[in-house]
């Protein structure tokens, strides 16, 4: 039971990561967002606009992964190499998929940048489509892969 | 079904407020993050850490409340003239469920601020316990209640 | 002959608008890009094409202008209540060519948040086209029209 | 003793001030940095450089009181209407002092924005400066005035 | 014909730089104002005013050059270790030519650095003009030259 | 005398670092701030308060080494790979000290960020406290120490 971000007083920290190698290192995150049927049609059924709304999504989740060490207060800042993105439409669910990979050639992992890439990716579908429905939910935020750090791959 | 988010030639666009009245206005989120039985135990059982794990969640949802309209294309830039937090402690889910409401006396809702805060405080104890546990997923994010602007109140 | 934006020893200074009235001001700015016969063929003729690139730029414009307080040094954070834009293909100069138009209830004037966001989204058009044309320009940035002001009114 | 920034589970939150009056709020803080002889005499026996160097200052002092909300956790997002400066020669101390004067017309005061330009400003000093002398110390740090708010005028 | 920026599906991406070689890269972009004559002269005739407008502008422009991963969204974050800039009056046209050379060790090329720092410096002159005239125009923003990348040197 | 961060036009410049090798470089500052009688006591005296007034200082600290180059001007941007922080009650004046110590393995020093973490944490101790005192003061914010540089190690 490790919590590596508290110092011997139980103060946060950032990690020394300085002498750890620099070694290509790529996470995968996914969520999903729930909308409706409403919402889901007015996205699904209208090529002109669907463009658009799910654009501006994967646009904002790459923006987003830039600014993961200024919202997550322990991140180490990182320099991303690559960013990509994957939505799905699942339409038994009502839902979008969005999945977000970074990667980088650096000293420490990207988990965090593709879960927060995740994560403001689907808070912008919920901004362009909650004038049709608020009750959306966000749900199974999750890596869902991991791999070039010390601490071994991830597979979910 | 609207999407005013978009305009005329389907562009994206931020929708035109400056004719609302400045009301309060009041949005509540709520979200959790599922931690495995060996994380949540190791900040339950535990008080000189537990405090310093959710308080950093705490201080980072409130600082990306703030950052909102910077991650959210479409957002207007906000004046927030108040945010508070609530985390639980969900034993039987092992889970923890941080809820934010923000508000402001303005022309446009602060349910994105709301729901921005939840999930970044969620992603930041996903950050504090990634040590332990990869596996870790967010769930339900999602508006609680929301007051004070013309399309009338939410409340799930 | 008037730098308002600099004190009476010279330093530069926020220019105090505490006491001007809130008013609807409105400001409208726009830019060329030229791109050359390869590049404007690689967007125009290619439909699924286009949307993508022009999407990106309309959106980073309008982040942009949500921006200009903390580029400009001078300027006052404001409360954008509504930015549009307007993307046309010169078709005899193989040019785009992006307006924006900022709006605000408040103490002083948003060209420079119109200006801003032009500049943006032609640079963004740059990014998303340099792997093709090096030698893109961007000219014209200019002030078309600007309301609500105590300084009157412009008009190009 | 008042913590107000604690709620009733000493958490950390943004106080609410949605219900106070939009008033005239000021405030003026200073600071001081002693720069030892050599640096002091890099920069004030030549005109050609002094202006650059406490420009400089000037600028990054003006442009942090912007960014106040983001690196203060719980200060609230601010439309600051006015931002003022002034720098001694303090000649017997070999320092020079920053006064930073913030002004709005809003709910809250801006005390801590006039502080924050004032330790921004004087941190630029040390770094334009930092080549010639690594032992600089910034000093003295402090409220001078404020006047506007609820909770009576200060003045030291 | 490649736009590199669009992945398979046409949606935006940053594109991969993980395996180029880190080299020193160099990009210079230039950009011009004009700016009227009543606005040229009184920067132009006025030697103590003349250094804290232009020196606002280069400082801004160094400062932009650091923000070009947050304001253009395919651009990758990087560690700039150098910037430059030079200020040329054009009397006869009335305006001031402003050159940005931006400079790093990596893996991607810095052009979108430089000419960022051209438009926003660019901006900044607009701004600290703009009490005098509003009619100013920014013009031939544009890559000068560049050199240290995979694609080959450019030089215009 | 030395003022490295100007050209030879005496315009502010960014240093060019491009040559100099990556060696581990670590840099601590420290500074205090003296906050009178009552406000220490409501700190110190309760145990369940103390704990979250300092570790929002802290955790306001690390994230402010992060936005260095982003406050002061002339600064390069880094990707810091450590931040540790250090609170010590001083009883006899009433006062905390912060330390901050910064690590990057890169090619220029960490002094700056470190600096502006003691800056930022001490502010955000005024924050938290300045319900109860106004007139407290930060006083001695000062380098301790600094290593890894071509320039030699610094110790006070």
């Amino acid at each position: 039971m490790n919590l590596t971000h508290l110092d011997e007083q139980n103060k946060p920290k950032m990690v020394d990561v300085s002498d750890k190698d620099e070694t290509i290192r790529v996470a995968t995150a996914s969520g999903i967002i729930e909308v409706g049927q409403e919402a889901f049609e007015a996205v699904i059924n209208n090529s002109t606009k669907k463009g658009p709304v799910l654009q501006t999504a994967v646009i904002s989740a790459i923006q987003a992964t830039k600014q993961t060490s200024t919202l997550i207060p322990m991140c180490h800042p990182l320099m991303l190499t690559s960013v990509k993105t994957d939505i799905e439409e699942l339409h038994e669910r009502r839902a979008f998929k969005l999945t977000v990979t970074a990667k980088l050639k650096g000293r420490t992992g990207v988990e965090m940048e593709a879960l927060t890439g995740v994560s403001v990716g689907l808070l912008t579908i919920y901004d362009m489509l909650k004038a049709i429905d608020k009750g959306m939910i966000i749900k199974d935020i999750q890596l869902e892969n991991k791999s070039g750090g010390e601490s071994g791959d991830f597979r979910r």
